[in-house]
């Protein structure tokens, strides 16, 4: 089985990375400005690394967050000494990886060789070919989308395509949740803004209108998808008027806890409704209690490592959109979880009839060998392969993607491996799938 | 391990099949038809495989669902083309089983070959050794029950069991969801030709008494199971007079929402007394959101592969129903599930206990060999081997349940094999397990 | 992979056994009596082994329940009658353990040699050596705690303190639902004795004041923790006025649904605060359906095999204490399940994210070779190996501690050899961590 493996992985372990869904800033990239050195770059901003030194009664402010003093030779000997907690763990393997294949150290970190670790890291961030764009030439990324505010400019991302030097495609996504989630604290804010910058608009019907405006310009400077983070994938079609009322009792501040969750599902199904007229591919990533503690939230913002899932019912909820959107041309729809129950139970049969819905790779938690494992087997006996979107590294740690597409590569090998040795599909088939799944994929369902 | 499990597979390898519960047609057995055509055996009137084909943008009626005119040469064209779509799946490894030991052709479908294996199956399907009573006795069924409507002649099963040449038991089931369910849209013209059918009946205590009437026709005429499809498995028990109330006002079209969650599940309790009085081993099959696509429901009608399932919770609904039942002598209750979660949390704990409760075989989507595995895994360490129903291959796809018992008897010998690998079961508990799980569990627990 | 495995185990298979959670009763230990049959000590005791018999249809009260004049040989007849039921489940694991390494038996039980073994066994326990003493001795324990109403004198777990010639730690648990929850029976009565026993205390001040008072009192006879068994995790923070009033309504007899349910959330609350200044760790046992068929209740009483799981939700529910006291200093909570999906999807991310929140070893029906399996592959990607409570046996059934101790041993090896199998963990690693796991685990957990 591993023999099989192996000749499965080598036929993929190469090929350019596709990295469709992301958090890396683009203007890390246009810049090109050198890391500042090894905690900024593999431990503060990483809330995958902090949460778990956290565990260990380190506050979190000793690892560079919020107005943290703490200095960048601290907070690696923090990590450093935490190291043991990470085994076992998925940023444990990237972590290993990216030491030895982006910087060449061999050994674990440990707090005996912190300082070693520190300053040999530190001296390759100085050198030339550490800068983020010869580490991405270096990564093989032949693609990158980045996720981006509905009004930013997006000038890092037309700068790197004018560049003739630079020929990878680094792709922008429309992120609108901040101008469609009344409950988010500058919904107010965003709305006037939005409305503000595309002129002639105002009103319910003007807010629609700007949206569709934005996602216009972000499909002309190469967006191919729109993502959504919504704390339930409900849908809804509100009539216009009955939309029109809540979104001004919003602007006025006296929304109701009803309004909100009734016009979340309402402008989720809008998102489909341009999605299917503007073509960009529409990703739902439900089902995190976001900021789950108050005073972590309160001292260091969002993205601080306890956002929570929760179980999630994809069936009923997405119900609206599909009975209007499910079999629409072209459309690709794409859905997350992070509440494993519903791989077979609901993903796997409606991807497995809805020509749009795709089922969503292992994402955050479950982005690790064992549950990309478990996700194989869940979803692949109802819906086969065609149906899944192909990896997602979804991550905010440029040094890891090399790291994350690897282990990819590898758990769909050992899944198809399995499968040849069981006599359930043929050998000759299993390097045919290996290809679909690593390179045609993400190329077929994000429109590349 | 693959030595044990072959070891144990052999032993049951060519045991007769017996199938308590499916959906192939007695008429189709009775009249011995030839089947017309490739397409219209085996794709058609299979939804695991129209909606796969489906999810690659071939609209429905291409595949000849509704009132198509789409030739069946071309339906098998788009099938073969489609045919890719179907590695790992459930429906993938019965088809290529049926390809090899039905028809004996050995090479996968392919568009390169669609004619040649059209024809080809064509040829068999009018040699007379293909006929459904010559395939019946090739295929080794000892037992096939079919899924009836409670007013149904049953004359098909009578003139099978009267025709001396033809051995094995063909046995009618009870299904009454559409004369129970108020929200079924024919739940009032049955209910009426369920009064008219039985003599002196009328208002609820008669449609009562008429439903016991009909049940016991079936029990006279072979049937061992009720069956039934229900939204949820709650369960409930009004009085009388309230549950006659309901009733009248449903008749007269004035039922509320409430009003039919409340008498569904006041009749699903109605039907486990009249088990535990007549003997018929009932059946729950809850969890899927029926004909989720309303478009899809309104062009080509129920069974067309978009039913989705969505969590269930056992513990809490069916309890009044156990209260009463639970423990009453030779009542049989099979509990199915299409959510994994319920095996371990809830069916295990419930068959572990209650003497009327079994843990039904992985249904439906789940009907694959990962999931069997996972099925058994689930529940054994909790309820051990005797609490669960037995294989159930629940298909209207005739061809396809050789198939289907031949993997559920792999997966099953593969199962044992790994307990008596880590020392769990001595090999010879494992052969009198195999025996018991493929053979006498099917038999006893639908009283066979 | 079997290799490696059988390295790690030798490395623990001796190590003393620490149980800080069970049910085991502290006097049986003190008085140090002989055990005074077969099925007294291994059957009717057992609610694991008495609900698989009752499913094959033998009533409870021949298996010695309830006033039960069923003769001791008659039901070791009874059990090995049943005993094929138990193949695969983990109780038959146990008992066949205990057969062979506490009384020398190795054959399995059978209705054949029921005589024999009933015989062989009660020769054993008339042994001084079988005496609970000197059971302990044997069976390697250093702790073991028990399960303790708060009321509880404590006075075998001081004797056996005090007791020179007996060198283990017996140690008492708080156990105070039957104080907190409105809903029990005894509740009143509790509530009344509670505030008769600590003098001075009245009204809800009292009532607070009176159980932090019996904490106190265990903290000094040993405890180290606290355990909650409630029907969901909720938690809310009440004012002292509102929490006063409900306390008085219920005392009256007057308590709503709703206020049993609200008042039970902020007793829980209140447990985490006393917690957190006492320092007794916290563990949580929510969702299970208590007493499932009332018939079997209302003859046997509770834990007599009917306790059913349900779905739970963590996430939420628990909130207001993490709020609160999430990241207070030295505070433990231990929070245990038996729906499996919440390990992955909740429990892991709490753990790894709180430092308070430590997952708790698979429970009950989950106590068994695969579940825990699933178990460190569900939650050790994303909390590692350092944010689980290490074993527990929860047992009542005191000679299948060490068959239990040695399964989780086995497994922990297991599992830890297949990553290092799949170079995921280097072997010099899993040495430290399955020592980690065995023994430093429970010990930093529960502060022993």
């Amino acid at each position: 089985m591993r023999q099989i493996a192996r000749s499965l992985f080598s036929r993929v372990e190469n090929l350019p990375i596709i990295s469709p869904h992301g958090h890396v800033d683009a203007a890390v990239i246009e810049q090109n400005l050198a890391f500042p050195d090894p905690a900024a770059l593999l431990v503060t901003p990483d809330h995958y690394v902090t949460r778990l030194i956290h565990t260990s009664g380190v506050p979190l402010d000793q690892l560079g967050l919020g107005s943290s003093a703490a200095g960048s030779r601290r907070i690696w000997h923090e990590f450093c000494k935490a190291w043991p907690l990470f085994e076992g763990t998925a940023s444990g393997y990237w972590i290993r990886q990216e030491f030895e294949h982006v910087f060449g150290i061999r050994e674990e970190p440990a707090v005996e060789t912190a300082d070693q670790t520190y300053d040999a890291i530190s001296a390759k961030l100085a050198e030339p070919g550490f800068r983020p764009r010869e580490l991405f030439k270096e990564f093989n990324i032949e693609v990158l989308a980045t996720t981006d505010d509905p009004l930013d400019s997006l000038d890092s991302h037309a700068a790197l395509a004018a560049d003739g030097a630079f020929a990878a495609r680094v792709l922008p996504t429309f992120r609108p949740d901040a101008y469609l989630n009344i409950g988010h604290p500058q919904w107010q804010t965003n709305v006037e803004r939005l409305l503000g910058a595309v002129p002639g608009s105002s009103g319910y019907a003007g807010y629609l209108a700007a949206l569709a405006e934005r996602r216009r310009y972000f499909v002309e400077r190469g967006a191919v998808s729109a993502d959504h983070g919504v704390h339930t994938p409900a849908t809804l079609k509100l009539d216009d008027a009955e939309a029109g009322r809540i979104f001004e009792r919003a602007r006025a501040g006296k929304a109701s806890a009803e309004d909100r969750e009734v016009f979340e599902a309402h402008m989720l199904y809008q998102m489909a409704r341009m999605s299917v007229e503007d073509g960009l591919v529409m990703t739902i990533h439900p089902g995190s209690y976001r900021n789950h503690h108050d005073p972590t939230f309160e001292a260091f913002g969002p993205d601080a490592g306890h956002d929570i899932p929760f179980a999630v019912n994809y069936t009923e909820a997405i119900r609206p959109l599909l009975q209007d959107f499910g079999t629409a041309k072209d459309f690709h729809l794409v859905l997350f979880t992070l509440d494993e129950t519903v791989f077979s139970r609901e993903l796997a049969p409606l991807a497995g009839f809805y020509p749009s819905v795709y089922v969503g790779a292992p994402w955050w938690f479950l982005d690790a060998p064992d549950a990309m494992l478990r996700f194989r087997s869940a979803v692949t006996e109802t819906a086969g392969f065609s149906r899944s979107s192909g990896f997602i590294d979804d991550t905010r740690a440029f040094c890891s993607i090399p790291a994350r597409h690897d282990t990819s590569r590898r758990i769909e090998s050992a899944f198809l491996a399995r499968l040849v040795a069981e006599h359930r599909i043929s050998e000759e088939r299993a390097h045919e799938l290996i290809l679909d799944i690593v390179d045609s994929s993400p190329r077929r369902v994000f429109k590349l």
